[in-house]
């Protein structure tokens, strides 16, 4: 068995590792507007096997309404997407089908505290092998803008390929790795006939965008230009070729959880040439798209392999399984920070 | 010169440490989707006296209605709040005349990114002596969930008063210290009349929700329920009073801009007791009111101490300096991650 394959268990089950759950009345799923008792998770997301993270609600909602398109997934007559979690304030949730598009903040911590809960949905939900990706921008280093790039692994601001965290006073040290196998296949689809590359490398991942990142535009900036470029040519031949906020923890959870995963973003500019986004807005746009549109091939790969644009199996619908819960999980919602 | 002094410029301006921002052509706060040469900051944003955070966007739209009949700010007839960042899809920003509203989404990053930019927006609006507030949600440690909390220091997770934060490859520490004075100022304004306590003590701040907090439902949990009391009877016994997730960066990047700052949370529960949200609704939402009623007695307290309800000065107007860089600024702040 390679080492890429040891994360998952024979049944393709999600790990869920904390024995206390099962021990739970009910599990409020309190950044997502879900609970275990009051939704009925199985009807609702158990059809679920792609689940797309990205920055912005807008970005992901566009994402979904894409995805439709391109899978042919069909909405009964008179309907339209709703935002699962509207009731949360925090992230946005879209369901089309087989896939899940939702909203991850910025940062580490906004995107943990989404993965903490989606990994129970998916247990809850009885999900079997779902593949996570994170679809974002970033910065390159040494790399035009515009290029897509699909991370092997992720490192910290200091190279360190595992996420640090303190619990209970001690620093906990998560490996951050991501599906090699599943970066292969995702770099073999993309076309010799995009205009643009598409490469594979590492992703340092950062808990500050300016300082963080050594831009010279902050609020605060103690060093000079030529540190800079120093510290980046540094990174640069370590094998790093983006920049970004949340693929440390969307690696290092997935990992941990069982979960096969990708992180596949587009460079906004390249961090060698300058800190500031200049391409003009429609080249953005399209810029964009770029992850979007290697990520759908995936997807559209896997279920017209399954012999179907949709997947059968239960799911899909929304199901209350107790009013009374379902309307205090929603209130509750509303108001954690 | 006392210890809480020392953070001061004589003349009040902001201290923006950053001597590459005076040599660029022009500032994108592409977070905000405000700009130095597209928006006239001065006159949009120099009557700024208070910055007011918050977790989601909903509740510091919330927080700008109710400061707006707290002070007696008038609009225009005919008009009504605008969210000034809504072209970044990112964070909200609503002004009321002195007073500025704006989410911060979750976490130390997501804050850190928005400090950054809200610093450099009150150096571009030449605003002097501006005084931030966090107002939040915590879990209490030791108090009862509905208690007013005001921020002595922030610590994380291993218990250090400083924020931790790779730049260029080197661990750099920022003293995550809070305006004594404001803290007391803001404790007297609690009434004896008030049905709740009003309490300063040390907050913990963490980068994770579920296992940085001790929390036993997170998709993974390491830890017996007796590890997790021995933690937080130790961090109580240490002067821990509350935990967030984002004091650390706002005490130390508003301490290290010379601005007096303050952090008025209200705990949810009592995370010696249990660590889910358990009030219903309507006891939740008079709770998070509480933070918001201190913080509008310390605004109103100030300005009619100088004598009016709203402040003279230039700002308050939309101003539009070049039309083309408007535009810009606006589009590339859609795009940005």
């Amino acid at each position: 068995m390679s080492d890429e394959e040891i994360d998952e268990y024979p049944d393709g089950s999600v790990r869920l590792r904390n024995p206390h759950i099962q021990l739970m009345d009910q599990d409020i799923l309190y950044h997502l507007a879900l609970g275990s008792e009051s939704h009925d998770l199985v009807s609702m997301f158990g059809d679920v096997k792609f689940v797309c993270l990205g920055g912005t609600p807008k970005r992901m909602e566009q994402f979904a309404f894409s995805i439709m398109d391109e899978i042919g997934h069909k909405l009964p007559a008179g309907t339209t997407l709703l935002d699962i979690s509207r009731y949360s304030y925090r992230y946005s949730m879209y369901k089309v089908g087989p896939v899940l598009a939702i909203s991850h903040g910025m940062g580490i911590p906004s995107v943990g505290i989404l993965l903490h809960e989606v990994i129970k949905l998916m247990y809850h939900a009885r999900v079997r092998d779902p593949i996570f990706f994170r679809i974002g921008t970033c910065g390159g280093i040494g790399i035009e803008g515009g290029t897509v790039v699909i991370s092997e692994d992720a490192v910290d601001g200091l190279l360190r390929p595992t996420l640090e965290l303190p619990v209970l006073g001690k620093l906990l040290q998560r490996p951050a790795k991501l599906d090699k196998k599943l970066a292969r296949e995702l770099k073999s689809l993309a076309s010799a006939e995009d205009p643009y590359d598409t490469v594979t490398g590492r992703t340092m991942c950062t808990y500050d965008f300016y300082e963080g990142q050594g831009r010279l535009d902050g609020a605060f900036c103690d060093y000079t230009e030529a540190d800079k470029m120093h510290y980046m040519t540094q990174i640069h031949k370590a094998g790093v070729v983006n920049i970004e906020m949340e693929s440390l923890s969307f690696a290092a959870l997935t990992h941990h959880a069982g979960i096969k995963a990708a992180v596949v973003c587009v460079t906004l500019m390249d961090r060698l040439k300058n800190d500031q986004v200049l391409a003009p807005k429609e080249v953005l746009d399209e810029w964009q798209s770029r992850p979007q549109i290697l990520v759908s091939r995936y997807i559209k790969r896997y279920l017209s392999m399954k012999g179907r644009l949709s997947l059968d199996g239960p799911g899909g619908s929304m199901c209350v399984k107790s009013p009374r819960r379902f309307k205090l999980v929603q209130q509750e919602s509303e108001t954690y920070d």
